[in-house]
């Protein structure tokens, strides 16, 4: 856990690779099988231009293909001494093919090598992000259509203010998660360029075909100048960064509701009993556990773009090994976001709502502007109406009518839900996750025996 | 400058005006003009829809016409004791027209008014924006074009490292901004949808007709759930701050790269003299100040969205006071990205290279990696070839050929900005601002004698 | 309030003047007194080493302390064309004095100016910042005391979970103050360190007295490397922005829970009327706008320290134009904080507390583990008297015993204020303004006629 | 690594735990043994109030002694199916001593428990980073001692302005840390500070005696008010984090300027060859990579305080679960800063400089204010000597005289080392690490048999 480096005495070069290999070749796992696939497109395209032999090819497809596999089976492992997943794939071959299993090497860098692996596993990550939302989103809607009309108190200032409903509160949430998408698909498609044939980032004297690799790994198009390839590196990470960003605050805000209705000062909602813990002998106590987690993971998440920007902000041009730190920052917070986005779907499909919260008189007085509009609609000039209403309720006479008409688009009585379920599905279309996939497909294929 | 809050025999009322109107009245002049065409807009709808009579809507219109071309005109000012520029466009409409002046108000809320505002200024700011962003792409291309085929060395870790060129060093810069193009076209999208009806964020019971209102101000679409327009508030915001955080992150390496490239130690770049300051005893020094000052803005804008989630982060749904001060923060970011963007351009405009940049030896050795390709090409073992080069460089023999010649897509031969030209195009194609230009144009023309 | 840079045919020279001057000059304003005390220390040291003659010495301090008062009666204006404060200092000067009036900038350079007044700027900002916390302190402790005995529910994630009191609340962010500032106070002590007579960065040829110049400013030691002296530019800021954000989040939060008590689901707390807005038709509304903006802006000064980092964060050692931009953010914060801190010590005097909110039934379940402490202290078995109590809950037979008995150092019955007010008196003597106000005065008396 | 919560069928229960459990289990053994000494002090404290067996305590604290050495022998584990440490420390006491295991939970709260073991933890890791602080500043002094007399060129702007030295630069980031240490001295004030007693956040009914708790665990005072106990939680840490930025800062611009002064277009500093990678082709490419990790770690800390601003903002007072977050990225946080400072005093105790940079005439200028000095002090008017070497600059004549001579305090002929080796001594000493030292030692031979 702790390293013995500030004690007398520690051998100094092995805490210095202790240092400086860090994290890595944990996070190396979940790049390890985009780094084969990488290495498949771009031998493929080496045949093409001479610098593999024919035989070759198809020999040392098989074995990447293999390795492939053994990452799906997630049976993949970085051998001690093996600095990364690159030393580790090479010397997987090179046990197999001999010296022909370091021609993977030709005509590319470890940097855009890292690059391919980077966007590679982003594109992917991206994607089950995008479903996750949808899956959230759905919940989302289903309960607002089901909660459609029942009222609950809308608040400015936290002060009781005007009548809302929880068809309108659900549907809010899911909205936003369909205005999230659109930076989600704007991050995608930066991420969905090739770097491949950058090398160190100033490409290579090689005719490498890189119109060939864009193709076979699906890439929409490809970061053309090879310095801005290597300039994409901590950038694509901090702006996929904002777009999980504008994510996990949507989550945060769903997740500080839900916790605040959860409280018995207001009681809106009752959570599934798996979500919360208790106590014995306060059986009123249904602390909202996974919910708060959800909150604070979100807010966490809210961070990394900026621990990102600290990271790489004026640093010139070129690589440096600063860039490596972001890996650790940034690679886990995927399956963080997505286990939210799930956990907060599973909520959603079984929170129950109080559908009495208005038996409470503390709320009556929201209805007190309604009944204004109704009186001036019925001829009373709105000054007295308003003077009518005012008095009432100064007196303690008035009795609100909760039978409130609401027609316009997006209001109480017309939610708009097909609209904005079209509309996040229209964001999800343009994506273009099926060509990404056909593509992936095909280049696996290529490699089967 | 100061208040005096913290003395003394403050009188608390007018402290307490000083404190909660705080920089509004100065923020609301960038909003003035944007809340005139709002209000045109919904008294359109309201006359529609019967709420306003047939007769009173021109008087109205060419009234509120008349206010916007004060705008225009910079003449619009907020008077002492009014509170904000909804007050004072009504205080203005009703010295005209008496009572009819405050019918602008029905069926709206001071929340929906201050969203479509903001939703009709951030439009227009993110719109000058990308058109700053063009020019600057523009003369980053047109200089990575000139200087094609001028090399200069590429840098990993700040060691000498591979031939680079000044083409592919503006290029690269180029093709960042066409990235950062997604991203203000994805915020573009968000900003432009339609929050009026949304009134105090629970809708209305009036039978508005918020299509109308969304054609009319040149929306794409609307906010549709009303809880939702509301909770847009600071969302939107923080996401055009990413956004425009992305522009930021591009500038802020461009000038950091032109400041290190100015120092003496490199010399690669000579910056226009308008844009220095020196020392008359010093003539060698040319301070980049205004690099600098690009670089300094750009990283506080890189702040920014940190400090709006700080603001609006872990508040309940509904609106709160607080969201008052992100306008303060975020209004004048535009000006500020704008000028930092103009700035940038017209250095680059005028930057020159030092094109003899490598007759200085200690670049000589970055050249290496080219030879032993080029011996490699020619029939030696590679392993020899790698050998042989080494030897010389120890030796102080190895003598550069400094004829460098990359082919492929992105290199130094092959800068391929034609297509990053294209791309960037695309991405300016999908904002639409046509159709919103034609739409603004119309609704002020409706209002003409 | 927006320029003209990116229109077409601007005119550049104007533009960049306008571009690197930015707000520079109204910021000065907060610096002139500053600027000119150090100005008359720096002088007095010259002639103490012969570089300024015996007579001219007077005649220059004279002109310098009428610069002063002019500052301290707020008619100090920087002219236009001129710079900034230093050339309007000298400006004032010269017109008085000729040629001797440049003699004030032997052996300094525009930067260890710069440093000096920033440094006597933040230090006397800083014990404003101090006093401020203390009277909001001493409000807080005052209703701690007052509220000593009067209960409130005692919350865990939002759920009803044991008794507290007003006293324990009050007094909470009363003690949260007393370690904000340990904070402050080490700020302070980085803050009264003398940069003078590091001129650019490197110091000087001239034999300058440092110490000399160290005490007549009042300050506890001089920043010894000059190099140092000015790394500190950036860094000082950055230190006392973190010092300033724990103030800020002890504010913030305080805010928050008033802007929750004051909402009718809870009703816990009464603000005072000037600080809330309302609405005629609704008289329940009372919408805590004062602290939601407390709140607000407290938390945007929260951000401040991360806007500095990413301003000067990886720019290596010596000056960079970019840390001008830092005072935009800078200066203008400490009128921001004392006022919030002001604003809050003003409601707390005058906030008043429901004393009845333990008659809604849905807080008794809080008294169980008291009622079980108590029959277990009787002498029934631990398990049996949960149990015991638990039945009675479940069964609707609890009735509470609300006359709860705390006794132990910090709990409802022994708030231990006397201990954490002597707490706070001890870090505030730690600061010694009383040395810095006797130097100061000093210094000024030196230049009276 | 990765969860399947986002597939399809998966089994809730296990699923939340997962969830909610997160990496609290190993996060927890960084606690272990705190929260072994926290028992300790209580048990004590118990039986001196009655609440525990005379003949219990001496077995309860023999048991806790063993499961301390345990910890202390790396050997402490957390059983699956067990929860966090707590509920593994009382496992295994009533294993050992059945049913009296249980006591140590008497008038205490897990959250009582968890403050006190982060408060034990974190006082004794930031005296670990304040003695790490302390080897790399005396490196640094060592270092500045050392190259005392070694001109290097001094930087404004990143351009070449006056002489410096060696000894200026690496004295420089050694009083950088001197001021460093005033934050850390704060801090570990603030955590100093005996949160025990404070139960759920509340306090107890129990007559608890927390004055012995506080001098058995040597805390320096108590939170005093329960309920500011429970809200130092996430406070505690950010401040902390402050503290750590602060010093985080220091050591990332020292890894900055190193490797701006390692690239080969300066060539000031030699890295230990341990430290650096290359390439055996390039043999002058000397890549920092330890000291750009160094950086980028640093700048990752630099982000730590905003993380666990987003988390604990804006949340009410009391307990939420969110807190817990906020342990996954503090705990670790101390053993990346120890490691980055370990490693830089190891780079800086085997830098070595190069003598002879101002060999290369680049630098000449730099003299020419010195040279007017000169002349100036010979009696020639300052500005006859200012253009007489103007013209020799312009004209290529002017002969630099590189014996510069200043002598005040803080510049080149002067260091002032003594007195800021004094400054860091005083601070250090103001940490009071014997007592705490001295109070584990008699809590811990409390239990020895």
């Amino acid at each position: 856990m702790a390293s013995k480096l500030w004690e007398k005495n520690f051998e100094i070069n092995k805490e210095i690779e202790r240092f400086t290999v860090g994290s890595d070749r944990e996070m190396d796992l979940y790049l390890a099988k985009y780094d084969v696939m990488g290495s498949m497109a771009h031998i493929i395209m080496l045949e093409s231009i001479g610098l593999l032999g024919r035989d070759e090819l198809p020999r040392l497809l098989t074995e990447l293909r293999d390795i492939y596999d053994t990452c799906e089976r997630g049976e993949f492992v970085i051998e001690d001494g093996v600095e990364d997943v690159h030393s580790q794939v090479e010397l997987m071959l090179t046990r197999r093919l001999g010296d022909m299993g370091k021609k993977i090497h030709s005509g590319r860098s470890r940097n855009d090598q890292v690059l391919v692996d980077l966007k590679l596993f982003t594109r992917h990550e991206l994607k089950e992000v995008a479903l996750a939302v949808v899956k959230l989103f759905d919940e989302l809607i289903a309960k607002s259509d089901r909660y459609n009309n029942v009222l609950m108190p809308g608040y400015t200032h936290l002060q009781v203010a005007m009548p809302s409903s929880f068809g309108l509160w659900f549907g809010a949430h899911a909205e936003s998660l369909a205005d999230d998408m659109l930076f989600l698909s704007a991050a995608y498609r930066m991420t969905n360029r090739n770097p491949l044939g950058s090398a160190a980032g100033y490409g290579s004297s090689f005719p490498l075909d890189r119109e060939m690799t864009t193709r076979l790994l699906g890439f929409e198009s490809m970061d053309y100048n090879v310095v801005y390839a290597q300039m994409g590196r901590g950038k694509t990470e901090r702006n996929v960064a904002f777009a999980m960003a504008s994510v996990a605050g949507t989550l945060s805000k769903l997740a500080f509701d839900a916790c605040l209705f959860n409280s018995q000062n207001f009681s809106f909602v009752s959570l599934p009993k798996e979500c919360t813990t208790g106590s014995s002998i306060m059986p009123h106590k249904k602390n909202p556990d996974v919910f708060e987690l959800i909150r604070a993971k979100s807010n966490k998440l809210q961070a990394l773009p900026q621990q990102i920007q600290l990271i790489m902000n004026n640093l010139p041009t070129g690589y440096f090994r600063d860039l490596q730190i972001i890996k650790e920052v940034f690679l886990p917070a995927f399956t963080e976001l997505k286990d939210c986005l799930a956990m907060a779907a599973w909520i959603i499909s079984r929170i129950e709502v109080n559908e009495h919260i208005l038996d409470n008189p503390i709320y009556d007085p929201m209805f007190s502007v309604e009944e204004v509009n109704r009186l001036a609609a019925s001829g009373m000039p709105f000054r007295d109406a308003y003077k009518t209403v005012g008095l009432e309720i100064e007196e303690g006479r008035f009795v609100p009518d909760k039978n409130i008409c609401h027609t316009h688009a997006g209001s109480i009585g017309n939610l708009c839900n097909d609209r904005i379920t079209q509309m996040m599905g229209t964001t999800m279309d343009s994506f273009g996750f099926d060509a990404v996939e056909k593509a992936e497909k095909e280049l696996l294929d290529r490699a089967r025996p």
